[in-house]
């Protein structure tokens, strides 16, 4: 029969083996969590030094040398966290994307009238640039140069165009419901031509360097909401 | 002295021999025009078949096998009438351009009215496009191609807007002069916004693969140029 001395001393050395254990698949776990964060974090990284050597040169301009100088890693180093430029490019394109409809929709939801908050998006298209993906519109961007080529960033250009379409949609029907858009306004139409209105001055702004023909756009498209997309009953209420 | 005829052998022998230099050297005019006119024939066919690729690619992603291809040269072939790729391009974005610019101005200047002129522009942006270099628009895709980059590209659509505004302004401006146009339009802005939204729409028509931003920007600014641009006495004249 066991003692208890030997029986404590049985318990104690199960107990520091069990303990050891546990600490050594915590400190595994952990390193290995840290190693995954911090693999994710130069990712991150990787991505948001590409996004403006993407933005600016396009699909083809993308040089590696200009992507490794740019985040300081070798070829390795970069092709070790995607699996080709194409899927760099396109996550680039992504972390360009979300900054820009980020700042175009910005104080936005907070607006009640829904022709204001047209008018807000409008606006905000030339005056919050500030933080963007040096470059230019993405969008714009994108589309032109995998207009021929380069299926995979032209379908992440053609969807990024889709969801602005339809977050604009939604905020003209919604107007529409509660009787401060005109009803006989085409929801797609409007949201067309506000885009391409706004997409095709930012081409002459930037190619004259100046801001002329993005703020005319601007003002514009608000003239254009305040005469004929405002239903009157919204146009009156708001004059009061 | 010299019988007559040794004088009729000698002369013969001298008109000969200048007969034969002159003829001699005609030769070598006719085929040193021949040549050159062959060169030149051969340098405008490899910029009209450069200019696709240039167009639909952009300059980074013309590749030198695909003008190689398209032309049926060898390297030495292409670069023996052009001395780099970028005067090459330049070349096949004129030559492009050009054509853009015949297909847009087509059977307006017959059209007397100034509003009627500029609705036709504006319809002509969507209706004459075949025989353009395919591709798109080269001014939309010289400028986002090389707006970040590549200088004597970026100054050659610089130019080419330049251009097309100043012939719309000069239009608008003959239309206010004859008041078909009001006083009050300004004249650049209008062709500002003109160009911008007719640009923007042809991105969001070729990301689409559908013609409706294109038509939907040409009605809009048909109703513009009507509503808001034409004179009143111009458009109660029109009516009649």
């Amino acid at each position: 029969m066991q003692s208890l001395c030997d029986m404590i001393r049985d318990r104690a050395v199960a107990y520091n083996l069990w303990y050891d254990a546990e600490s050594d698949q915590s400190v595994a776990w952990k390193n290995e969590r840290q190693k995954m964060r911090k693999g994710q974090q130069t990712r991150q990284d990787i991505i948001r030094k590409a996004a403006p050597i993407f933005n600016q040169h396009g699909y083809e301009g993308a040089a590696l040398s200009d992507l490794m100088k740019a985040t300081g890693l070798e070829k390795g180093g970069i092709y070790r966290h995607f699996e080709s430029k194409q899927q760099l490019a396109a996550e680039a394109f992504d972390y360009a994307w979300e900054l820009a409809v980020d700042r175009r929709f910005a104080g936005t939801p907070e607006i009640p009238n829904t022709v204001d908050r047209l008018k807000q998006l409008v606006r905000n298209f030339e005056d919050r640039r500030s933080g963007l993906v040096p470059g230019g519109c993405p969008l714009l961007n994108t589309a032109i140069d995998s207009d021929d080529g380069n299926p995979q960033l032209r379908e992440k250009a053609r969807r990024a165009l889709s969801s602005w379409l339809e977050s604009l949609q939604s905020i003209i029907e919604e107007g529409q419901e509660r009787g401060e858009i005109r009803r006989d306004i085409d929801s797609s139409e409007l949201a067309t031509l506000i885009i391409s209105t706004l997409e095709g001055s930012l081409m002459l702004s930037r190619l004259q360097r100046k801001e002329d023909a993005c703020a005319l756009a601007c003002d514009h498209l608000e003239e254009h909401l305040e005469t004929s997309v405002r239903a009157n009953k919204s146009r009156s209420r708001v004059k009061k």
